[in-house]
C-alpha cells in the first residue's frame, strides 16, 4: 500500500488503559512519520509494533500535553538505541527552547543529529516537499496556536500506453515528452497526449485536523482528501463544554467532512466521559455516512 | 499496615511493555507519596489502582527523563479531574522553572494549589517532619545532581501498661508523663518509667537510593532501615559500563545493604538488556541474602 495510518492514541487530556494520547504513524510511499507525540507515545509504538529508528519526521501540532510530553523520552531512546540518522521535528517555536532546556538539565547527548523546523503562524504553508509527498501545515483554532497537516501525494509522471509506443513507433525522446503530459508534434503527424497515455491515477491524500474548534476554512483546508481524521472530543451535548474549551462535536467534525467532500472521515480525540463511541458515530453518521472512530492500534490503508 | 510500598515503574532509561520507568508509591501511615514520575506513571497509577487524588507530596530525585517526564502529565490529570487539595513537589530547583515553562505554552490553570521545595545539594536534610514521619533528602552520586530520599516513622508516644494504671491509681496526669518516658516522682513512692509503660514498639524505617554509583557514605544514609530500594541497573559483567553512566551493579548495591545492615534490599532500576533477573538476583544474594528484584505492581508492607 502506498499509504498506511496507524492510530498510536486515541484519547484526550487524560490517557486511560484503553486510550492512549494523541499520536498517529504514517507511512507514506516509505516516508515514516510520525504525527503527535503525547505521554506513552514510546510505549504504544512498541505495543503496534512500530519500528521507532524508522521515523525521518516528527510534526507537533501544539503544546499541549496530550500531544508532545512524549517527545523527549522517544528521543532519549531512540539515541540509546543508537540511532545516527538525522531526525527533522516540525513544531512550534517555543518547543525546541523547550527541549533544549530538557536536554541540558538531563546532561543528554544525542547520538544522532536533531533538525528542528517551526511552525509559522497565519496562513497554510508547505512544511515539506519530495518527488511524492507534499505536507502542509494550516492553522487551526484552538486554545494555544496550533496546526492541522496535510499530505498529498505528489504529481506523478503519466504512464505511457505500450500498444501507442508500438503502433506509433515512438522515439525515447517522444515518450519522455508524453510522460510530461505533452502532444507529440511529428512532421507529418500529431499525437495527442490522452491518445498515447494511459488514464491518471488518482493522488492519495490525509489530513489530521489537530485540536480545533469548528471553523469554515478548515473545509477549504483538508478539500477533498481521501481520509479526513479530525477530532471529535465531545458531542453537541456538551456543546458549551466544547465551545469553551475549543474543541469540535462529533456533528461539526461531520459537516467539515461533508463540505470539504473528503472520502471517509475518522473521528478521534474523544472525551475519556464517553465508555463507548455510540453517541458520536450515530451523531456524525447523520450528517456524513463514511465515518469510522477509531480505536487505539486501527490501520487504515489507501 | 502502617507503611506500604508499591513498585510503580522498575525500569530504566527506555520503559518497555513489561516494565515502567521509575516511580513507587508510599503509603506511610495515610501519608501518600510518590517518589520520581518517569514517562507513563499517571497510566501505571491507574493500572495498579493507586488512588492519584489522595498524594500530597511527590518527591523528584533528578531530572534525567526516565524520573521525571510524566509529571507534567499527572498535574494535568489531577487538576482535570478537579483536584482542589495542596499538592508540594520536592525537587531541584530547575524543575520548577521548567514546568511554569510547560505550564505557560501550554495555557494550564490549575484547580488546585501547587507548592515546590528546592533541594539542596551537599549534606542530607530533613525535608519532611509531621507528628509520624520524617523525610530526609540525602544527595548521592550521578551524572547530574541526584538525590535519594530516607522515610522514618517518628518516637512515638509510648504506650501505658494498663495493669500499672489499675495498681498504681495514676491520673492523667502521670499518665501523660509516663506517656512521655518520664518516671514518675510522688511524695512516699517512685514509679519507674520502664515498670509502667509497654515496651517500645520498632519504628519503621525506608530509604530510596535513586540512581547512584557506589560510595562509602551510601551506607551511612541508609543505616538500619527495614527496606532498601536500591537501584541495580547492572552486573559485574557491566563494571566498565556502569562506572561510566554511574550506576552501580548488584554486587555493590548488595554491598551497601550489608554494610548498612538494613533488614531487607530491593532491588531495580534495571537495565532493558536483561530478560530476566537471575543473574542480577544471584550476584546480590551472594553478599546479601534478604534480596528481591522487584516488578512493577509489586507491594511490600511493613
Amino acid at each position: 500500500m502506498p499509504f498506511k495510518l496507524k492510530i498510536i492514541g486515541s484519547g484526550s487530556a487524560i490517557p486511560t488503559l484503553t486510550r492512549g494520547v494523541t499520536s498517529q504513524y504514517v507511512n507514506f510511499n516509505e516516508r515514516h512519520i510520525l504525527i503527535d507525540c503525547g505521554e506513552g507515545t514510546q510505549m504504544q509504538l512498541r505495543r503496534y509494533k512500530v519500528k521507532m529508528q524508522r521515523l525521518k519526521i516528527i510534526l507537533i501540532s501544539h503544546l499541549h500535553g496530550d500531544h508532545y510530553l512524549g517527545l523527549v523520552g522517544l528521543l532519549s531512546s531512540l539515541s540509546i538505541l543508537g540511532r545516527t540518522q538525522l531526525l527533522t521535528i516540525y513544531c512550534p517555536a517555543e518547543l525546541e527552547e523547550l527541549l533544549q532546556v530538557q536536554f541540558r538539565l538531563a546532561g543528554m547527548k544525542f547520538s544522532y543529529p536533531i533538525e528542528f523546523i517551526h511552525l509559522k503562524e497565519g496562513k497554510p504553508e508547505v512544511i515539506f516537499e519530495d518527488n511524492i509527498l507534499q505536507i502542509t501545515a494550516f492553522p487551526v483554532r484552538h486554545r494555544i496556536p496550533t496546526w492541522g497537516f496535510r499530505f498529498d501525494e505528489r504529481e506523478k509522471e503519466l504512464n505511457i500506453d505500450p500498444a501507442a509506443v508500438k503502433q506509433f513507433s515512438m522515439t525515447h525522446d517522444e515518450i519522455k515528452k508524453a510522460k510530461k503530459g505533452e502532444d507529440i508534434v511529428r512532421e507529418t503527424s500529431y499525437l495527442r497526449n490522452a491518445d498515447i497515455t494511459l488514464p491518471k491515477q488518482k493522488l492519495i491524500s490525509y489530513a489530521y485536523s489537530s485540536d480545533t474548534s469548528y471553523f469554515e476554512q478548515m473545509a477549504d483546508y483538508v478539500q477533498g482528501v481521501d481520509l479526513l481524521y479530525h477530532e471529535a472530543t465531545f458531542t453537541e451535548k456538551q456543546k458549551d463544554r466544547a465551545d469553551k474549551t475549543m474543541h469540535s462535536t462529533a456533528r461539526e467534525a461531520a459537516t467539515v467532512a461533508k463540505k470539504a467532500k473528503v472520502g471517509q472521515l475518522l473521528l478521534g480525540h474523544f472525551s475519556a466521559r464517553f465508555k463507548n463511541t455510540d453517541e458520536l458515530l450515530e451523531e456524525a453518521s447523520q450528517i456524513f455516512e463514511q465515518v469510522v472512530c477509531v480505536q487505539d492500534g486501527d490501520e487504515f490503508d489507501l
